[in-house]
């Protein structure tokens, strides 16, 4: 699937059109909130969208599972579906915005998502927006996800960025100021290698940089990683933009700069062409002051005028100006939602209780502040669903027996509510009355997200709040199926060894009630991987500001943890003979279908990491040879073309 | 449906308890939280719960409409199987969780609902909790509540209180310290006229006293209301409990006493049985300071034991203690929900496109911060629901057609939210591809309600984020369906003009996404009237803190208002031919069945208002004769009884 795209063509188109412009009309251009050039005939462009597992901050999208959570599908296929859907729905989106003469904030047709970053530490509160903490399986969900944004056309479909550029993953309180400063050895295997490999592979549009600083250098005003590392070593041929306010941070927080024209100028002779906040604003003034020439706005200009070229934005025979409106939310995206919820949960523990015999007499309490919520189905950067299927919807649809809920206590405030329903008496009741009980725990993304929003965690406990009705739960003896919804690893171990049940369920989407109910009741057999390690405490792993791999994530952690990267089981066994290293015979012993996820590992400089994957759908009783390599991956080593 | 409760055995049993006790023990019984005695054998016990419209504020329950929109139902025989659910769901509670020996708070079978005051003002922030602006349906309305809740068995089933005694409604702010002075005429003609019928009619255990003073003397405080009025001259033989605070407020707002002592003194010397707060902690000290004698303490303990043997509390034959815990949340329940919730709506205005024809190329946009919303479903007072279906849902479920949503603004907020997919333009976009828009717009309990949640209301507009809306969205010319959710009046006039079709729905409970749409699609016909005046403008009302009620209600207002109290369309023309002065003949000359009520005026003291009422069921093309008369209203004049 290699995009058609001809960037020297619209290079070209573009060229000629900047040459009409002046030095004002140029920069003008560079900032996130392009005007419009009534005399060129360039109508006004914002290119501020978001689309990290939907599309997001438009009106109504079909809302995907968040991106941790489609990371632990393994499932690039439906990756890639996921992604065609969300372009389809943006197109749909801007065709009929478009129509009416609507250019604003989030109607646009570039947008900053996948965020590949590692997710290195558990407590990063932006982590859930990550593929985990395998630089391997981040590069194989970002290339389907980029290839499905962008498509394979004339033009482009959607542009995709790749972000945070680079190394960025917390804290969240210091990020603007922030100087990382990982090892040459973990820069390059672990930090850097997906950038590459992605931009290798799909091609995308574009990089945003990131808030901090790299090695001493602001990372949107850093030559080093921009000119010469991105676009020189790695031969990136697209735009750069800066993450929002890091223009202005490179004086106002990390004082690499004393004023915001020299802020301004450090930006754009770094290579940063687009400016999302205020920064550019100085560029105007750092021209005339002589800190930036004609030239390099020019070059800048040029590059995002490409974009909008590829984009087909000025031409009349786009392919995708015909995708109607009701593309967007259709029953057809609905479908893909509902598989990738499905394949995005991971069972950690099965006793036997699952899946549940769906019989009329068995009753069923759910319980907990995550049951019925709808902030978590959506985790953060995420659209308006139309519909939305609560864990505790999509269990009563698809119950036989009685279904009893109770919420029994506030997500987080040790005071329950009892005008929210919070009532942990009332939870223990139904809990005694009922044969099973379904336990709907964990945090939202008032507890994990970004700066200013909710923050970093501190802890791998699930809050008081929770512990003291779990407790309850399980004083009842009744057998409990935990539900643990979060973004991020928390301490399963007390569940690990109390529970009937453990089914880890991220940020599930739209649909996640629908999935979980598939699951539960075995319409569907579970097959999610965990793409992070669930640690045991934070006392087993390095301070949080520590930029040293060592100690983190599968690949260099030396303890053990409650469930390793990787681990998610079934409902079907499945027996894996490999006949040598890159050929496995697969046996699905069950009887009914399961798709199964192989990993391989490699021993690559002392350390075993994923090499390859495929998964797989097999019929029950089927045994399939699978072939499992991934030479480009193999063959990436940059060891020279690295860095810097 | 007469109690077969022999109040005078129950009071027997109390007599002899309470003889056993110190007059510590004694005066411990008189706050809500009443602590056990275990050397009598008496279990803890708290007098607080809620009930408004489903029992409240103890886990899970069923939801119905809030007070107000079921007064617009009209529906006595409805609000008694209402009532009657909500005290089986009660009972199935207090069993489940008397078998845990859990006393807690929302954990009794008395209850501090219904709320009868009158709404005589559109502002008050309470008023949804209430029946509405007329004496008589909010007595007929409450007759069928009382009764429902209180079974007519050999125990009660639970307790009713009718609530607040006196004259309370608003403004909300200055509640505690407020002195209410309506005339002579207002208090008898309306003020207490529901209070004194419920009372003569349902036999309600308790009455609660209200903040305010009346004529100066404080309502938890008064003599002259509690005993002289409300006992003495009415013959009232319950318990009366204060409304929480209302003891401290006394010395701390009134100013009528001078410390926490005499505070406690006075209510209890003035009859108020129970109180709700911390005055009563003050009790024993005025009781050795002799301000109330051990008499008046054994009397008030009287009468509460009284009240508890008579919910069978103390025996073990009680016919209720065999509801089953299932009867939370039942399907049966569900169903009462769903008729009582399309009753609850008002059709104000149709020029034919009510019902839609739900054909599979009907393209329908849902439009609006109420559309998708689930606090609009509760109102305040309420339950937590297992299950909502908000009016987008219900939309969803029963449209053959593509439905489009967009929330498009805010409630309140003037600056759209887009990650709270609040986006204007998406909203218009949407409005221009459908060929019918419905608009979900209005209020919500957290703008108006109880003082320190929400507070009164200080304009009849909707929030001007929601009139930007409006506005683009008639600014595409297509049909309107304007859905106004709210508890209260608000300036319609502008819809009435400009919308082809305009809905009241109140807070309409859990099934209200359903039972919209059973209007919308014409599965069932409205059949609501309006229980209150929707005036044009707040300049057309009295001052709000003037209790006059001159100029208010359709009973004294002179102007036009946008909907009078009582208005309410049908899909079905009814033709009503009065025989006589009481018997009507009604005529469904349509096509599908009808539910229609009948209302039945009379000039009384030169005001037009309210005697009588009927709501039948008529088939298609079906006469029926109906007598429409309440001859113990009409006796039921008082005069020399109703006050001091």
């Amino acid at each position: 699937m290699k995009s058609s795209l001809d960037r020297n063509y619209f290079k070209k188109q573009a060229e000629e059109l900047v040459a009409k412009m002046t030095i004002e009309e140029k920069i003008s251009q560079l900032v996130y909130t392009a005007p419009a050039i009534p005399r060129l005939g360039i109508p006004a462009y914002n290119w501020w969208n978001e689309a990290l597992h939907g599309v997001a901050r438009a009106g109504t999208a079909t809302v995907f599972p968040q991106a941790i959570g489609m990371a632990a599908s393994f499932n690039t296929g439906l990756m890639l579906q996921v992604a065609s859907a969300i372009s389809d729905e943006a197109r749909a989106n801007y065709n009929q915005y478009r129509k009416y003469g609507e250019t604003q904030q989030y109607q646009g047709l570039n947008f900053w998502s996948p965020n590949i970053n590692l997710f290195r530490d558990p407590r990063w509160g932006r982590g859930h927006e990550t593929y985990g903490e395998d630089p391997y399986l981040t590069s194989r969900m970002a290339i389907s996800f980029v290839k499905g944004l962008q498509g394979d056309g004339k033009y482009r479909k959607v542009d995709a960025t790749l972000k945070h550029f680079a190394v960025h993953s917390g804290p969240e309180k210091i990020r603007a100021g922030f100087n990382a400063e990982p090892t040459p050895q973990d820069l390059r295997d672990t930090y850097l290698r997906a950038f590459h490999y992605v931009l290798k592979q799909a091609d995308p549009s574009a990089f945003m940089g990131a808030y901090n600083r790299l090695l001493g250098e602001p990372c949107c005003g850093s030559p080093r990683l921009i000119e010469q590392t991105l676009r020189r070593k790695w031969g990136f041929e697209g735009y750069y933009v800066s993450d929002c306010g890091a223009i202005c941070n490179m004086d106002s927080a990390h004082h690499v700069t004393s004023n915001r024209v020299e802020s301004a100028a450090l930006g754009l002779n770094s290579g940063c062409d687009l400016n999302c906040g205020s920064g550019y604003a100085s560029l105007e003034a750092a021209y005339k002051e002589g800190l930036v020439s004609e030239e390099t706005i020019t070059k800048s200009c040029v590059r995002l005028f490409t974009a909008r070229y590829a984009l087909g934005m000025f031409a009349d025979d786009c392919e995708y100006d015909r995708i109607p409106y009701d593309t967007v939310c259709s029953d057809e995206n609905r479908a893909i939602n509902r598989e990738m919820a499905q394949e995005s949960m991971v069972l950690l523990k099965n006793d036997g209780i699952l899946p549940l015999s769906n019989r009329a007499d068995l009753k069923i309490a759910v319980i907990g502040p995550n049951a019925d919520a709808v902030n978590v189905l959506l985790g953060n950067y995420a659209g308006t669903m139309d519909r939305y299927t609560t864990l505790l919807r999509g269990i009563q649809e698809a119950a036989a027996g009685r279904v009893y809920y109770q919420k029994g206590c506030n997500i987080s405030n040790p005071n329950p509510s009892p005008d929210d329903g919070e009532n942990p008496r009332s939870a223990q009741m139904v809990a005694k009355l009922a044969d099973v009980v379904i336990l709907c725990m964990g945090l939202n993304p008032k507890i994990e997200g970004e700066d200013g929003d909710a923050g970093d965690k501190t802890t791998l406990e699930m809050p008081a709040s929770q512990w003291d009705l779990y407790t309850k739960i399980k004083e009842t003896g009744k057998p409990i199926v935990y539900v643990n919804v979060s973004g991020s690893a928390l301490n399963l171990s007390d569940m690990k060894e109390n529970c009937a049940a453990v089914l880890q369920c991220f940020y599930p989407g739209a649909e996640g009630g629908h999935a979980l109910a598939d699951l539960l009741f075995g319409a569907v057999s579970p097959s999610g991987r965990l793409p992070v390690t669930f640690y045991r405490s934070l006392d087993d792993v390095p301070p949080f500001a520590d930029y040293s791999m060592e100690g983190r994530t599968y690949r260099y952690f030396k303890g053990e943890p409650v469930y390793p990267f990787g681990y998610g089981l079934t409902y079907n066994p499945v027996r894996e003979e490999w006949l040598d290293e890159q050929t496995v015979l697969l046996t699905n012993e069950g009887k009914t279908e399961q798709k199964w996820t192989v990993l391989r590992y490699t021993e690559r400089k002392g350390v075993r990491e994923l090499c390859a994957f495929e998964k797989v759908l097999l019929a029950p009783g089927e045994s399939r040879k699978v072939t499992v390599r991934d030479d480009e991956w193999a063959a990436d080593t940059f060891d020279s073309a690295y860095f810097g």
